[in-house]
């Protein structure tokens, strides 16, 4: 199957198009930083603010098929920490905010989402804002806006928004990397102290490709609400399974549970490795579109990012490389293949920040070092069991 | 036809359900302020802070019905107004801000919506902000997320979402308004100083229903990406138009540029009242999902809101009414027929507010008056030469 299975179905891991687009349209250029941050919208200097917006993606389609299969609409609610993990993990990539506060919007065809899918999602905010609270992370609960729009949207779109501000004390940027680096990964995959189920480790990337590459051709043709029909070609539910199936690898998760399997925060852990470790993390990468090769257009310039122990991949990624044919360098290039977190140190520092990890019950290794590359751009060399991957910047 | 034309094709007025629903998950209740507000994210006790989400919501489908008519894909730039002015407008509501960040959210079906659409779309954002800065809004432009799911998005959506400061004082109650209190209305349609072209009127709301109701047949049919086709009814797109056609009554714009004219800011002269006349405002609604309905849930409750002498509505809605067949009890519930802010005022302010929208070319008149209610509840009475129409809580 082509290496570019992921354009095939209508997503892009590298979104080069985009960049070219959005560049011609006067819009800011990347910077080192992890996410856009403004001027302290309260007028202190030593403030910065942001506003950031993402969400669960194509994750809620899902959704749709496990509760339809299962008739429980709890199955919905996970999409909200989705929604707002996905947000949340990009800000501590900053470092530790001050504050924030998140909303969400919910975008449905209210002919197949019922209100009370609305409702679970809102309970879920709830729930998981009262939790971090608990671990100290300041986020506070502000509205939300839910938009009836069947004729634009085949099933649910469900996104959070998040805005608060960080001190420029304490400020992550990746200018700081430097070759001699460590990258230290954290586990997408496990059960954390402030955790009350396993998790696949699957995140919210990705789940374009893995859903077609794991599920039905039945789905494609039963179900008129869940499929550009326009779009569809032999990639699309080509997989062998029902979203009720449980295969041996998934150690009884069902594949639906699996591939819904809500994105893990690192907040609660990252937020302590910040205060206990000033200034000894140089980047923190979020590895959500373009997998482990996000790192790229971030850092000084000039580096080749090895990674060379990589955690095993998950069995949900396995399953996904099997049954989609995907080739295992895509498969670095989308997904984050066991290590959602990845940290760039001081090799000293290691030993302190994974036992911290360890406290917690998130599993943490050295995956890779960062080295000096042969020219100005940056390069990630993927050295894994199942191959070695190149991949460069542009 | 039915009142509820409407909910028939999919979207809702008064989101009777999803307010239940919302109930039921422990959402925060109503208040008498028009925006949710949070305590200050700067933790300083004379200010509020607000993250607010909204969009263009179906209007994309019209855009993209007329880009693809006459190739000109700049028929999408004016969502991005769409979607930032649905959360101007209501901050500015709660009074001026101190503060405001903006960021825009876009989901996309990839296979039609072009990345030229998208540099269309943060093009304009970028000189709406630049154009609002000039006027004196405390407005900055942060970053976005572009999506790309069409298996959830038929096409496109267009969302923004501002995050900011507001100061207690002059902060906006609608518990102010009283018995005595006359209703100003600012003109939804006609060409400000600050505009360059002639507005519709339409605003962002209730196009599901313009759309059907003025939009022919052809276009379910043939454009399978714009329609939810398991939800079709005799009212989807059952009007007589081509969005290229240009009936009299629209004075040379197309049915298509009549639907997709951009929503009119108030926020400069909003700021400016504000500023001119400090707690003359007691209540200020801005009229959208709900129409002119949409003051029922504010205030202290039992009052009833006389409308006698409202805008004649602007030519787009009596085309919607004539060609949809729809009420004009309908109409005054989903449009904002003319008047897309109420201000709620004591009449001895009227004259010298009235002056204050002259200077900047934006038609205001007293549409009304605020009389005590027979019960605690609060009603709705429109009097216009279309009938007489009284609207209750609940």
């Amino acid at each position: 199957m082509a290496d570019n299975l992921y354009d095939k179905l209508g997503a892009s891991a590298s979104k080069a198009g985009l960049h070219k687009a959005l560049k011609s349209a006067g819009a800011a250029p990347h910077s080192s930083l992890f996410a856009v941050v403004n001027e302290d919208i309260a007028g202190d200097e030593q403030y910065l603010s942001f506003i950031h917006c993402d969400g669960a993606g194509t994750k809620s389609i899902v959704a749709y098929l496990l509760s339809k299969a299962t008739g429980d609409l709890s199955h919905y609610a996970g999409l909200a920490q989705d929604a707002l993990v996905m947000n949340l993990d990009d800000i501590y990539c900053l470092g530790a905010p001050s504050s924030l506060l998140v909303a969400n919007t919910i975008a449905r065809n209210a002919r197949i989402i019922d209100d009370e899918v609305i409702a679970q999602l809102v309970g879920r905010y709830r729930l998981l804002v009262e939790n971090l609270n608990k671990h100290g992370i300041p986020i506070s609960l502000s509205g939300g806006e839910t938009a009836d729009m069947g004729d634009v949207v085949r099933s649910l779109v469900v996104d959070a928004v998040v805005a608060g501000r960080i001190a420029k004390k304490g400020l992550i940027d990746t200018k700081h990397i430097a070759p001699g680096d460590v990258i230290l990964g954290l586990a997408s995959s496990g059960q954390s102290t402030y955790e009350d189920t396993f998790n696949s480790g699957i995140g919210s990337n990705g789940l374009t490709l893995a859903r077609h590459a794991l599920l039905k051709r039945a789905y494609a043709d039963a179900e008129a609400d869940i499929v550009d029909r326009a779009g569809i070609t032999d990639a699309s539910y080509s997989g062998p399974f029902d979203v009720t199936d449980t295969p041996e690898e998934l150690n009884g998760m069902s594949v639906g549970e699996a591939l819904l399997s809500p994105t893990r925060t690192f907040a609660p852990l990252l937020q302590n490795i910040y205060e206990s470790f000033p200034g000894k993390v140089h980047a923190a990468i979020h590895v959500t579109g373009g997998g482990l090769t996000k790192v790229l257009r971030f850092g000084p310039g000039g580096l080749k990012f090895v990674k060379d122990n990589l955690f095993e991949p998950p069995a949900i990624f396995r399953l996904v490389q099997q049954h989609g044919g995907v080739s295992w360098r895509e498969m670095y290039e989308v997904f984050n293949m066991g290590q959602r977190i990845e940290l760039y140190i001081s090799p000293e520092a290691a030993e302190s920040i994974m036992a911290e990890a360890s406290k917690m019950k998130i599993d943490a290794k050295l995956i890779g070092r960062v080295e000096k590359s042969n020219n100005n751009s940056n390069s990630v060399l993927v050295r894994s069991s199942h191959g070695e991957f190149e991949y460069s910047e542009n």
